[in-house]
C-alpha cells in the first residue's frame, strides 16, 4: 500500500498516522520527493481500511498495491482448488482442476413430478448436478416465494432417484438445518454481501456456490469468498451470473472476461449461469458455448419440463430437448477450449 | 400491463397464455393491428412476473404500465406518511409531512466516552436523532465488525443521557432481540434485498430506515419497502445514499434527483446520507445543503469526536465543529427549500 | 407505440396530442379502461420522439413497442448482409453470411518496417484484413496523436506488399480525402454518436466498421448504423468492444451476449475487438475463443512486432507468435461454434 | 506515478522500461521491498500512458498519483477562472469567481417568433444568457436536425433584440464559420471526446461550454478541457448534465457531487443542466435549487413558450411562468449557498 501525503501536511497528524500504522505491525518506507512525500507500507495490509486513510487530513491519495484477500489468492495457493462431491454410486463429482460440470434443473421446485422428470432428463443428457430452488428471493412480496421445506424434501427425492448431487439456495441461516441432504449450498447474487449468512456457511462442512452480486467487483466477490474461507470452509465455487449495467436489452450483462481473469488471481473454480444473466432463453445456448470456450469450470442452466402446462416455455429456461442439443454442442467444443496460458 | 404478441404467434400458446391470465383474475383487452396483436391486461397485475411473460414463445414484448407496489404508492395513499418517535421528555420526533430531521453520530460505536460525547455535541448543534453502528457490515472478514451487544448497550446509555432517539443497523434477524430500546431499525444498502430480513422487520413495531442498495432502482427500493409494509409495519423511511456508477472520483454517486422523484411516487419520507455516498468529508457539507434544497425530509450524517486519538479526523466524518457550522447553514437554507409543485 | 394517458388528463391537451399525431400520419386505437385511457399508435413511429411525448402534461407513460430503426432491422431484411472487399489477387474478402474474418495489426502505425513486418506475420498466420491507426483518438492532448497522412501512406505500402485489405479509423470528415486506397473506414467508440461524421461516411462507397460506444445501448448502435445506411451506404459492420461499467479489473466489460442478440435483430455482420475491451493482453486469447464460440463474424485483434524496441510487449497487443497460436486454436473451435437457432 | 514490478520480472525488460522512462525525462526512485520492487516516477508524467505500462510483462501494477491535466488543474492555478462576455449595452456578463448566471432558452430554435418571445421572457425573469439549438444532435437520422444556418441567424436577431449573449452548440468544425456573432460555443455531451472538434474550438477566441459525456469521468472531462486549453483557448466552462447509470426512472443521473469536487480540483467555472439530466420537467425546479445550494456557478435551463401550439408543454422544458417562479426561489437560496470550505 502506498500513501501519498499532502504537500503541506500537518507534521503532528503525520506522526499520529505513522504511530498508528506501526501499532498495526506495518513498517514504513519513507520516500521524499520534490513536491510530495510517499509512504510505502510493508507488512500485512489486508486489515487496513483504505477509506479510513483516504479521509485523513494529511493524506492526498492512497493506492492499494496488493490484494486484500489471502486464502482465495492464487499467489499464495498456486494449485487449483478441487472439490469432490460424493454420490451414492461411488464415483464423486469433481469440480475444479480441469473438469467441466453442468448443473441443471428448474428455477423453482414446483412438484414431485416436475423435479423428478427434469432430473431424469438432464441426467440423461449429461448434467452432473441437479439445481432447483426451494427458497426463492423475489423482488415482490406478492410473488411466489418457493415451496420451502417441502421443496427441499422433493429435491432429496430427485437425488435419491437419479443419484445427482443437489445445489440449492439458502436465504437465511435459520434455513440451514433443513440442508443436511443437500450437497452444495448456493448463495444468491443479492446475498453476496450478506455477511452474517457468509459467516454461517463458513461454519458448514459443505461446498458453497457463491454468486457474484449484480453490482459487485471481482475483488468484492473474492472478499466474500474470503469470509466463507476465513470461517474454515475452503470449498467455495464462484459463479459469474451477469452484472447490472446501463444496457436494457438483456436483463444483466454477462461478464465472461471474469472467467480467465478469476482463474489468474484465484485458485477457486468458476462456473457461469447464462440463464439468469441474459433473461432470454435463446441466448443461453450461445453464451454457454462462449463460457466453455474461455475456460469456465462449468455451467448452471435452467431447464423446465412441461411447456404446455407451465405457460409455454418458462422464463429463460431451456426445454429438455434444447438442453440436450446444447450439451452435444458443448461436448464438441470442450476439447478445444481455453485452458490457460 | 401491455403484451405485444409475435406476428406469427402459435394460437395454442396464445390460448394457454390467455387462460393462465384469466386464472390470475386478469381481464384482457384484445386489440388487433395491421402487424401485431396487443393484449391490454386489466386488473391487479402486481403479482404478474414480467420476465415470465417476456420468455414466452408467442410474446414479442411486455410493458408494465402501472407500478408493482401498492402500499408504498402515493396514488393510493396521497397523504404523506408521518412517523412519530416518542422521546423521554415528551415531545416526539416527527419524520415526514414537512419536517426536517438530522440523524447524526459516529459510524461505529467505539466506547462509552466516544458515543456519549458525540451524542451531546450533535444534540447541542441541532441533531434530532443519534446514529451509531453496533453491528458493522464490512467488505473484509479481517476488519473490525462492531461492538455488537455492547455497542447497543452504549447507545442506550447515550440515549438516556441526551434524550435523543437512536437509529442503528441490524444485519440478521437474530440480532433484533437486542433492539428493544433502539428507536429506528436501519437496513443497510447491502441488505436492501435481504428479503428474509425485510420480512422480519416487517413484523416489528418500530420504524425502519431502509437504505437504497448500491445498484438498485427506485422501483426496487419501493418493492423492498413494500415487503416491510406487507408484513404490517408501515413506518418506513427511505434513504438515498449513493449508487454505484463508473465514476471513481467519489465512492458512489449521490442521486439527489431521487428525492423529488420519490416524493412524487410515494408517500414515505426520504432522507439522504451524504457521508457514505461521497466518501470524502469535504463533500458532506455542500451535498447536505443540496439535499435540503431539493426537498429531503432529513439527513443522516457521520460525526466523529476525537480527531487526535482517532487517527486524525476519521473516514468521511465531520468533526462536531464542522457539523455545527453545517447545521447553521442548513437552517438558513431550509425556509427556501423545495416543498413540491 | 403505446401512450398511457393520465387519469384526469386535460381534454384540450389530449385533443392537441391526437391532432398532432394525426398530422404525423399516425392512426390511433383508443382503449378506455377502468382507470386509464390507452392510445395505441399505428403507422410509422420511427420519427416520433418518445421523450417529447413523455413530457406532456396529459401523458402518464409511453412505451415503444417497435424498433426505431428500419434499414438495419432484420424484420424487414431477413437475409444476412454480405460485404465483399476486393483484393488485388482476385479473391475478395467476404464478411457476413457465415464467414469468419480476422482483422489484425498494430494499434498505431509507427514506421514502414513495423507495419510491413506485422502485416506479413499476421497474413501468414491467417489474418484476412490488416488494421493500423494513422489518426489516433487519445484522452490526453499531450499523447502521440498518430502519424496521420504518412501513416495512411504506410498502410497502403503494407497492403501493396501483402494484398491484405486495410481497416483504419477516421476522426473527422476532412480526413476522408486521404482514404482512397483504404478498404474499410473505422468509426471509433468515442465517435459512435458523432452524427456529422456518420452522415459523411454514409455518403462514401466503402464499408464502415462501426464500434459501439462505451456507454451506448445496442439500440443506439443500430440507430447510428441507420444514420450511415440512410445516407445510402448499407455496408456497415458492427463491432462490440466493451462497455463502461463499475468493474475496474478490466478496462471495459466485453458484452458478448451482444453477438447473438444483434444477430437476431439485425442482418449486419458483427465482429468483436477483445484487445481494447479488456486492456489486458492475457485475456485476448480466451475472449477471442469465446467470441467465436457464440457466433461472431470475426475479430479485430492488436498485434505488435518488436517487443524489445517497443517497450517490452506493448499495450494489450499480442506478439505475432501469440497471435499465431490463437489462430490455430480458433480454427479448431470454429467448426463447432454457434450458428443460430 | 508508482510502478510495482512483478516478483520475477525479467531484468532485460526492466532495463528497457527504465531506459525508456529516462528518455521521457522521468527520474526513478527505486525501492526494493521483501517481495516486490517499486519504482517511483519523478517528473512530468502527464504524457505517460498508464495502459501502456500496465501491459508490460514485467509490470504488476501502475498507480497514477498526480493528475494528468495541468492547465485545468487548480494546484497550478489557484485562482478561479473568470470569463467576461461583453454585451452591447456595456455591462459584461461575468462567469466564475462567485457569480451566478442562468442560461435559458428553448432546446431548438423553431421560428423567429418563438426564439424572440422566449428570449424576452427569460431576460425579464433574470436569465443572463440565451440558449437555443441550431444544429441538433439526434439519436435518429429521421428526427428534426435543427434549423442550422437559419437558426444561427434567428439567435442573432434575438440577441440584438434583448442584449442577451448567446450560447449555441457546434457539431462539426465546418459549422464554426457561422458562429461569428455567437458568444459561447457549446460542445455537447456526445462530442466531449470528439478530439478534432476540441482542437478546433481550442483555436477560437470565444468561451467554450463543455458538457460532460454520458459515460465520462470527471478526470476525462478535465482532459477534454485540457485539449481546448492546450490549443490556446483557456475560457472553458464545464457543465454537469447527468451520467448514464442503471437507473431508468430518470433519463440520466445528475451527479451534483461533481460540483464541489470540480471546484476543488479545477479553477474553471462549473454550471449544471438539470433539464437534460432528468428528462422530466417537474424535476428541473428542485434540482436547480440543489445545484445552486452546493455551489454551481450557474444553470442552463430549457424554457419553451407556446404550450398550446407546441404540443402541450414540450420535453423537459419549463414554461416562462414556471421559469420565473424558479428564478425567484433561486434568488432566495443563493445568499446561503455553499461557497467553499
Amino acid at each position: 500500500m502506498i500513501i501519498l501525503l499532502k504537500q503541506n501536511a500537518n507534521p503532528q497528524q503525520e506522526q499520529n498516522l505513522e504511530k498508528w500504522l506501526a501499532s498495526q505491525g506495518i513498517a514504513i518506507h519513507r520516500s521524499v520527493g520534490e513536491n510530495n512525500t510517499i509512504l510505502g507500507l510493508v507488512g500485512d495490509t489486508t486489515t487496513i481500511d483504505i477509506d479510513l486513510l483516504l479521509a485523513l487530513d494529511c493524506v492526498e491519495n492512497v493506492k492499494r498495491i496488493q490484494e486484500p484477500y489471502k486464502k482465495a489468492n492464487r499467489k499464495f495457493h498456486p494449485d487449483d482448488t478441487v472439490i469432490e462431491i460424493p454420490t451414492k454410486n461411488g464415483d464423486p463429482v469433481v469440480i475444479g482442476g480441469g473438469t467441466f460440470n453442468i448443473i441443471a434443473g428448474p428455477c423453482s421446485v414446483e412438484s414431485e413430478e416436475q423435479i423428478c422428470e427434469v432430473a431424469k432428463a438432464v441426467k440423461q443428457s449429461g448434467a452432473t448436478l441437479l439445481r432447483g430452488g426451494a427458497f426463492k428471493p423475489r423482488t415482490s412480496p406478492y410473488a411466489f416465494q418457493g415451496m420451502k421445506g417441502e421443496g427441499i424434501r422433493l429435491l432429496s427425492l430427485a437425488k435419491e432417484m437419479t443419484g445427482l448431487p443437489v445445489v440449492t439456495e439458502v436465504m437465511d441461516p435459520s434455513q440451514l438445518e433443513l440442508f443436511e441432504d443437500m450437497d452444495i449450498i448456493q448463495i444468491g447474487a443479492r446475498n453476496m454481501q450478506n455477511f452474517e449468512l457468509l459467516k454461517e456457511v463458513g461454519r458448514q462442512d459443505k461446498p458453497v456456490l457463491l454468486k457474484r452480486g449484480l453490482a459487485n467487483t471481482l475483488q468484492e466477490l473474492l472478499m466474500s469468498a474470503e469470509y466463507i474461507m476465513a470461517g474454515g470452509n475452503e470449498k467455495v465455487i464462484l459463479c459469474e451470473r451477469g452484472i447490472r449495467t446501463f444496457e436494457t436489452a438483456t436483463r444483466n450483462t454477462l461478464d465472461l472476461s471474469a472467467i480467465p481473469l478469476l482463474h489468474k488471481i484465484t485458485h477457486l473454480p468458476v462456473v457461469v449461469d447464462p440463464s439468469h444473466a441474459c433473461g432470454i432463453s435463446s441466448l443461453v445456448h450461445p453464451m454457454s458455448l462462449a463460457a466453455a470456450a474461455c475456460g469456465a469450470d462449468g455451467l448452471e442452466i435452467e431447464v423446465h419440463n412441461n411447456p404446455a402446462k407451465a405457460l409455454c416455455d418458462g422464463p429463460q429456461a431451456l426445454t429438455p430437448e434444447a438442453f440436450d442439443k446444447l450439451v452435444k454442442q458443448l461436448n464438441a467444443i470442450l476439447p478445444n477450449r481455453y485452458t490457460g496460458e
